[in-house]
């Protein structure tokens, strides 16, 4: 078998890699290439591709013998252009060796600093740097970190050591240790991994490399890098990467520091360099969140919120402290996102005044930031704006669009955090990730609590609504995780102190016990009292913009579920072309109305039923007038009666008997009418125009209150009213027929009534596979139907014999055995149910070429299925008011990448 | 608009219609037509056919103005035939007035016979008949019919009168009536007439006619007729012809008689005259079962069993009192069945000894009988084989495979009757048609005992599972229904008397209650007290043959579905070519096992479950050994565990307690897993292969019992076995795979313990339309599935969205309305499950051209979802042994039907 090339250097004489070749190298590896390239001071180093972590699980975790000339030539190369030797006890080479994959993956695997270091080589760090408390601090970080790493002794023993040590000493901070209590730390360090491994630790540093190599691939395959990779679809055969680079130091005293900056504010896009830095330490400190790092740019007095340009707003910045290499900083900070056309989130050291690049990749942000991120940029003229409005997920506006804390309200406050993550919920106080899963699995909304966050904390993270943390930053494990779900996050929030085991929350001086109700406002950084009133977010600057830019692109309709005059304003507000699917039976459940409806289900007679559904004709008459006053000149689609009648009558023996006494009847009667419409498989059972078809005086009553209301409204609004009659769960031709001859005789009646006529079409559901295979039959004819929508939740629950409401301990099981790529009832199963769908739409538009089809149900506003809604020639989508957005950026999408196919 | 021909003549000096023209003619006008080409004697008449019908109800029920001069025409051409005419007062020409549609309904229309006496020409048929008796009795005969049925009278009111003047002049029988007794009862009945209807009884025998014609056509729409149609899907455009004949008399003293005849025995199908007539007598009198009629044929003493020869078996014989009639009858027997090459139902009259023919049809016959008259007319030459086989009703062959009272029974005989339909059946006696359909809908077994069954007692018929009358012979209405239902039914046993106020039927000297049980053997005309052990029927004779000529003819295999080894021997017994479906989860239903099965599914461990399932296996293994012997050399596949895991748990409380004490666990454990596994569309639920995904140790346990089982009946019976292993529920190549390594290593395991290995496969059901669309993909490659069945239930369930259970009331309001066809829980739904059957055998097989395909589930032993698999290329059909033989035939059918096509 030929051997590929399998170490790729970067920063040396040569670079080998490069952006592109991210498959093969890691995002890291590839982007230090690119900025070696770039001519950005990068230390040295090189990467041993991915198709080498493979190769090591093919082979039983083992590395190909291949792989060592390449390695020690590539160790020769790095030290010939840092000037020192890797084991070299004079001036030693010291390495970092890292993970890096195709996607990030941030905290899940393991790193190693510092390593080359040994008895001896410690000697020649520390008469070269002259300074041998440095020498001895790397050292004894070094040992604990790869006994931790490598060797699997528990980090904590070390901790324990350090911490006795200071005790014993009397000294309290890290800073306090001298070189010479670093030399007899690093020797207990050293007896310590003795004693619990029964061998010395490995004084050899091509040992040490090995290991640490061996240790990094290895950690591909950690429990929470594959539950990582689990809840981010990220397949196991992508594999990691390996960078060994040439260590450079921000831990050489105060000359030096190490950072992590975004080069636009994360949190509101806003264009302002937004990073955080120490002075005297290792990258690893910043991002573990243990120290508050300080800005880099200075503070604005005038900025309304700081949030907007600082994410720490203690201590000196950068600016202040050095102010050359921030300039530096800055100017590399341009280039980059000139050069990847993207805002960057990169990891910088400075080392004795010399800036060196770590890191640079797309930075996560907000929905919110990407939004104006992408906006802005296409105004820049750096992004076209179909690369812009590409940019942004649709599923992500979604966030935008949730409520944040009315401004009005009173508020409790508690305390104040880093505002991570924007958005606000309320929610019962856990302290615990387990607690919060089982709290979300039994429908309760909770806030988790934390210390800080890590890795094992992410189950937690993504059953809870918010996230508060005690420590860390804005770059902290919880804020990073945080934004990426969407979920809001106050971070920091340093009054907070965490009993587990009196399972209780004391902020300042008030104790809460788990399960007291509290509010974060991820926006601001704000902890409050209970339950505070939420408001709508405003639709306008760059959503508004986005929205105007993706309108000019799709060509998909967009519509909107609504029932109510309320939901039916909000989806105007959002952009809704017209209502695809207006629910008649939700207005059955209102109080006044519920009981002419049970009364009509009770009725032995038509005689009866006609009696009760005359009660109910002016109410659901002034609902439909009212609907079509909001949308005037749209189209609104009117489903008949759908929910099994069992649905309206009362279950509990003491609702069946307030029933029995308020229609004077007997509860037997109410009992036994339970009993008959009680099914075994209801979603199978008698519903939709099988309803219509017994009860054809349903049908009477609902048409006359359509036409009649449709009538009124285009008297009101002076436009004329075009409703859309919509029948469920048709089959077969003839139920179509039996039910539309009903809506025509009733809307005939009605114009002779009235001396004015309403131009209507009526159409069918299409919700079950013999609908799509009749699917010609049924449009056929001037008399068949003039509109068709995908009810894609029952056609999905047919097609897959899979029970919505049955189906999550199934789909569970599935998706920990990766079948079936995503959830069948959030994004349609393009194989099994796209199939009958685009057969319906081809056997419909075969016998009516311009028919109109739509598909209402929840799929209706997920990006991937309005993608597919788009390229299977379907002439709107119709969702949920607030998922409207994400329809039309989702359907300009398809447009735009079906042009890219091209 | 052209006016086609209206009227065609029979028997005059032209003909102008024939048995080919019966759609246009009626049965009964198109074969008098035959008849009368064929130079048989029949009386001259004319028909006015269906389509006169259908313009009369096109026209709101008026005739067309242009028949008048054509009926006017046709009446001349008859008298001129018959040497009389109509109206004439000296020589009158009387007609008979009949219905006759194109499919048999006997005595669902209206018939008027003597039509044209009026109070002269009455005296003209008096002088010319030479027999006033007979012609007042006529006249009596006329008004009565005609105002009953034309004006609306009710004949009870005439009955009484005769009564009454029965009692008044001390007379018992109508023969006691003199010419002047039935004089005066003409003149009451007149009286009674005018009385009821302000006005006299029609005098003008024109008005006469037409007010017949207009009454039959009418009768056309009558609510029995209606009914009927229902129940026989005769279409209700078909409309009726009107047959107009000169009368014959068989009442014209002793030389004259009526009688009706089959040309071969209707019961079992032998070859001999079979029919039973009444001297003086008109025909109406024969078959309303008002006196009990004489054989035509001289009994046969060494008959030994006298229905083989009988109808009637009292009275002398047509053959002894007329032996001149009966031989020419005879003659035109074997002419009438030589030309139909069919057995015939006849209807004849003699006048004055010289015989007319009224009607001939193809005879209704029991299944028995009809298969055995198919194979002898074959062996007689008269019918190829294939003619014979497409002769056969396969449905009905289901009928033949009943049980029948086992011989060696001890019986407690009531009473006997005549053996009027075949079959023995036991249930609660019902006095009214109305008891038999509610007792039905409850589910009950019900014999239905009436003192005659008239056209208004259908419904109850059909609700039965037998009928048992006082009164009427072989031809009666109870007879002729119940034979062509297919139910048993004792007619005509006299002993039996029914208080319907009192709900007690008297048989003898004993008063039972309805609810009673009896058990009627319609085979020997037995009622017997309570129920009786029943015996499996003979299949070899005429049943043999044609099994044997079936099989010769087809192609498509025909397995079973057997679960047990009783059902697997009945299975071979019947012809089962192999098992198609053995349901697994039956055997875990059994006493001493479900305890077991219980604790498996209760453990909240995997271990917990092995240690259940451990104890399953043996049983589970010996089943299969038996299945495998019994099977030998033929294939068996078997269906891993499949329904909702709940339908083992107990439901009720008590059953809970005894479950947990049993187990020695909490009840409350078994609570909540019953809660736990509830579901509200448990059909869309958790089981089939979603089962063996989660539970795989259950797969494992199946498949090491099936494994270790083949080889030890392998051992055995020195056949091997080869296993077809089938998973449940596939929608998605992934479950396959999942399940099928576990499969493949369980039998890799065994055949390692045992030193050798089984020859199987394993195989998917096609149940979900997902299933259908990525039926390629499941099959594909080697180790894709090795074949298909279709579960035919559950596709129908997700592919019309209606589950089976709750289907009833919603196809029986679409059957009102007529949606559908048929039920398609009986014949698959061709449109919509038999367009995705045939996607999914196409897409199989392109990925694999042999594969093996069947369907198992009810519509495997129906005929015409037979034939349909047989088109659709099918391998096999599996269902229900005792249907094995109609799917042999229905397979056969269908070869031969493709045939004629082509």
């Amino acid at each position: 078998m030929p051997v590929s090339k399998q170490v790729y250097l970067f920063g040396t004489s040569a670079t080998d890699g490069r952006a592109e070749l991210v498959d093969l190298l890691g995002g890291k590896g590839a982007n230090l290439a690119e900025m070696a390239l770039m001519g950005l001071p990068v230390p040295p180093g090189f990467t041993i591709t991915t198709e080498v972590c493979n190769a090591y699980y093919d082979n039983g975790r083992t590395l190909p013998d291949s792989l060592r000339a390449d390695v020690e030539a590539a160790l020769l190369e790095i030290g010939a252009k840092a000037g020192r030797r890797f084991g070299d006890k004079d001036n030693p080479l010291l390495v970092s060796v890292r993970s890096g994959s195709r996607a990030s993956m941030p905290g899940m695997m393991d790193t190693i600093l510092d390593l080359g270091l040994n008895d001896e080589t410690v000697v020649g760090l520390a008469r070269h740097a002259d300074d041998e408390r440095f020498a001895y601090d790397s050292y004894r970080r070094f040992i604990q970190m790869y006994s931790d790493v490598v060797l699997g002794v528990d980090h904590g023993l070390f901790e324990d050591i350090l911490e006795n040590f200071k005790n014993l000493n009397g000294l309290s901070l890290d800073t306090d240790l001298s070189a010479d209590h670093w030399k007899e730390i690093v020797d207990e360090f050293k007896e310590a991994v003795t004693t619990e491994l029964d061998e010395p630790f490995p004084q050899d540093t091509g040992a040490q490399l090995w290991g640490a190599i061996g240790a990094v691939f290895g950690s591909w395959d950690n429990a929470r890098a594959k539950i990582y990779r689990r809840l981010h679809n990220i397949p196991d055969d992508w594999g990691t990467a390996v960078n060994v680079q040439a260590m450079v130091f921000g831990n050489m005293g105060e000359t030096s520091a190490t950072g992590v900056a975004f080069t636009r504010n994360p949190s509101t896009g806003e264009k302002a360099i937004f990073g955080e830095y120490l002075i005297n330490a290792q990258g690893e400190d910043v991002v573990a969140g243990i120290r508050t790092p300080q800005p880099l740019a200075k503070t604005d007095p005038d900025a309304v919120d700081q949030s907007e340009t600082l994410m720490s707003n203690e201590g000196t910045s950068l600016q202040e402290a050095m102010p050359h290499a921030f300039e530096e900083l800055a100017r590399v900070f341009e280039m980059l996102e000139r050069h990847y056309r993207d805002m960057q989130d990169i990891e910088f050291t400075i080392e004795r005044g010399h800036l060196w690049m770590l890191q640079t990749r797309a930075g996560k942000r907000t929905v919110e930031a990407g939004l104006k991120i992408a906006i802005d940029m296409a105004n820049e003229g750096v992004l076209s704006r179909p690369e812009a409005l590409l940019r942004i997920d649709p599923a992500g506006l979604d966030h935008l669009l949730h409520p944040t804390i009315d401004p009005d309200a009173t508020k409790d406050l508690l305390t104040r955090g880093l505002p991570a993550s924007p958005g606000a919920a309320s929610g019962e106080i856990v302290l615990t990730a387990d607690a919060a899963e089982e709290a979300n699995a039994q429908g309760r909304s909770v806030i988790l609590v934390r210390s800080e966050t890590s890795p094992e904390d992410i189950h937690g993270m993504h059953a809870a609504v918010g996230i508060l943390t005690a420590r860390g930053g804005m770059t902290s494990h919880a804020a990073v995780v945080a934004r990426g779900m969407g979920r809001p996050c106050v971070s920091g929030a340093s009054a907070l102190r965490i009993d587990l085991a009196a399972q209780t929350l004391i902020i300042g001086h008030e104790t809460f016990k788990a399960g007291d109700i509290i509010t974060i406002d991820g926006g601001t950084g704000e902890v409050i009292r209970g339950r505070v009133p939420m408001r709508q977010p405003e639709l306008s600057g760059a959503f508004g913009t986005l929205m105007e830019w993706a309108d000019a692109y799709r060509r998909l309709g967009v519509r909107a579920n609504a029932d109510t005059p309320r939901d039916a304003q909000q989806a105007r507000d959002f952009g809704a072309e017209g209502i695809g699917l207006c629910r008649t039976e939700h207005m059955f459940f209102e109080v006044e109305r519920i009981l002419a409806v049970r009364e009509m289900i009770l009725a032995s007679t038509e005689q009866g039923r006609r009696a009760a559904l005359q009660k109910l004709l002016p109410m659901q008459r002034d609902d439909f007038i009212k609907l079509f006053e909001i949308m005037a000149g749209k189209p609104v689609t009117i489903r008949l009666l759908d929910p099994p009648l069992h649905e309206f009558l009362p279950h509990q023996v003491h609702e069946q008997e307030a029933v029995a006494k308020e229609l004077g009847i007997d509860v037997t009667a109410i009992r036994r009418r339970v009993v008959e419409l009680s099914e075994v498989n209801p979603m199978l059972g008698f519903r939709g125009c099988r309803i219509a078809i017994l009860y054809p005086e349903i049908v009477e009553m609902q048409s006359r209150a359509i036409f009649e209301a449709a009538l009124e409204a285009g008297r009101r609004s002076g436009q004329p009213v075009t409703p859309e009659v919509m029948l469920p769960l048709v089959i077969d031709r003839q139920e179509f027929d039996l039910v539309a001859a009903v809506i025509r005789d009733t809307a005939a009646d009605v114009a002779r009534e009235q001396g004015a006529s309403v131009d209507f079409q009526i159409g069918t559901m299409v919700e079950f596979p013999r609908a799509v295979l009749k699917a010609g039959e049924i449009a056929a004819g001037e008399n068949g139907a003039a509109f068709f929508s995908f009810g894609t939740n029952d056609l999905t629950q047919t097609t897959m014999g899979l029970s919505r409401d049955d189906a999550a301990p199934i789909l569970a099981s599935y998706s920990a055995h990766g079948i079936f790529a995503a959830d069948p009832f959030i994004t349609i199963d393009l194989e099994g149910v796209g199939e009958l769908i685009k057969i319906g739409v081809e056997r419909g538009r075969k016998v009516k070429n311009d028919l109109k089809i739509g598909i209402c149900g929840e799929h209706g506003g997920d990006p991937k299925s309005v993608r597919f809604c788009h390229e299977t020639g379907l002439t709107y989508v119709s969702c949920s008011p607030f998922r409207v957005p994400i329809a039309r950026l989702a359907a300009a999408q398809a447009v735009l990448l079906e042009e890219m196919q091209t």
